[in-house]
């Protein structure tokens, strides 16, 4: 499996050209893609701004020696590149088991070309194999608790590794849903997106065009 | 103008009875109501519990001795009383004015019951008079503050006293929208609401059904 992130990594690396502005993924495969950037800088002299969409990237990529800016200093974002936890047949996906879905999701919004690098693991006819993570407000955050708990989503409260909820990068706690089966994720989201108190959530719909996927046969591109 | 706010801040009070969990709202007016709460449990022995809306609301509660939970610690709230910015002729309001927002429709959301109180200078057909309170995650604020600017909201940010972006109760910006009228406020809403990076906004659709208004010729309510 890590070989597998490791092969998607560096292929979409190659979609990384000098000069650009270049959005760093959050997690396991994405810090592939991260390490395979140092390496190119180290070694080929290849110039670029990365912007991270967490505090453990910006870590990753300040010790590769990676000029970061946060998404604010930039114009715009060229390309970036990030991992994802479910992707559907329509290329909507879940994100968020890294914890950073909101700085991800901002991260995505500016940016020009967005591309997924998944295993085959990660594909699914509909999503909600993966819980659906939502980032929401402290306050009042057990309140929403209960709601989802009544529609049936049966949430589970992310925490860190000593057992307390766990506080995102942005001040937030995460609520996990666990829908065995998202028939309308578009439908979803929109309730999510309209609940006071809901930060931002896990679904990305509509938001990439194309997605590299590593199996076993090899490393292939799919695109819409 | 101070006397119109301590009126409806006055008759407010008459809607808590004995028992009631009470949403305490923010600002110049709901301090009012605030402090006659303060003074019916000192001198009528009224017991009930605070649910507050913000720091200052918070201060001021526990001062006056009014017991706080929080809204997590309460299955519901009986009633919340809180000031309003503008109100419209279908009892849609803006507010956020003091920066509450965002705990303020939390608290709300959770409410059985909710009535704002205001002078009448703060009524008018259609909202758009008073700048329209967003509030955002500051990661990706300059990005959104821009695209506000090409939608054409005039956007400002909200400052401190001394002069930096103000930070809110719950960690983020707030960006004050220009628009002078707002001919279809869920409209408005909706887009703010999917817009990502926007926490909350200050635009309280169909939330009351009760406005209690103080004018030179008495205090009227306003219901629907």
């Amino acid at each position: 499996m890590e070989n597998l992130k490791k092969q998607v990594g560096i292929k979409a690396a190659e979609f990384v050209k000098d000069g650009m502005t270049v959005g760093l993924g959050t997690g396991s495969t994405a810090a592939f893609f991260v390490e395979e950037l140092g390496r190119r800088i180290h070694d080929e002299g290849l110039s670029i701004i990365g912007v991270t969409t967490s505090s453990v990237t910006s870590d990753q990529a300040t010790k590769l020696g990676i000029p970061l800016k946060s998404i604010d200093e930039v114009d715009f974002v060229d390309l970036t590149v990030d991992g994802a936890d479910e992707v559907d047949s329509k290329l909507n996906g879940i994100k968020g088991g890294g914890a950073a879905l909101l700085m991800e999701k901002i991260v995505a919004t500016y940016s020009r070309d967005y591309i997924w690098i998944v295993d085959e693991s990660k594909l699914s006819e509909n999503l909600g194999s993966f819980k659906v993570p939502v980032e929401v407000i402290p306050y009042g955050a057990e309140q929403i608790f209960r709601k989802f708990t009544t529609a049936g989503y049966a949430p589970t409260w992310r925490e860190d590794d000593k057992g307390n909820k766990l506080i995102t990068d942005m001040h937030h706690y995460l609520i996990d849903l666990h829908i065995s089966e998202i028939k309308h994720p578009e439908q979803l989201a929109q309730e999510l997106d309209l609940t006071v108190g809901v930060v931002e959530h896990g679904l990305f719909n509509n938001m990439v065009k194309k997605v590299i996927v590593a199996g076993h046969d090899g490393v292939k591109i799919i695109e819409k």
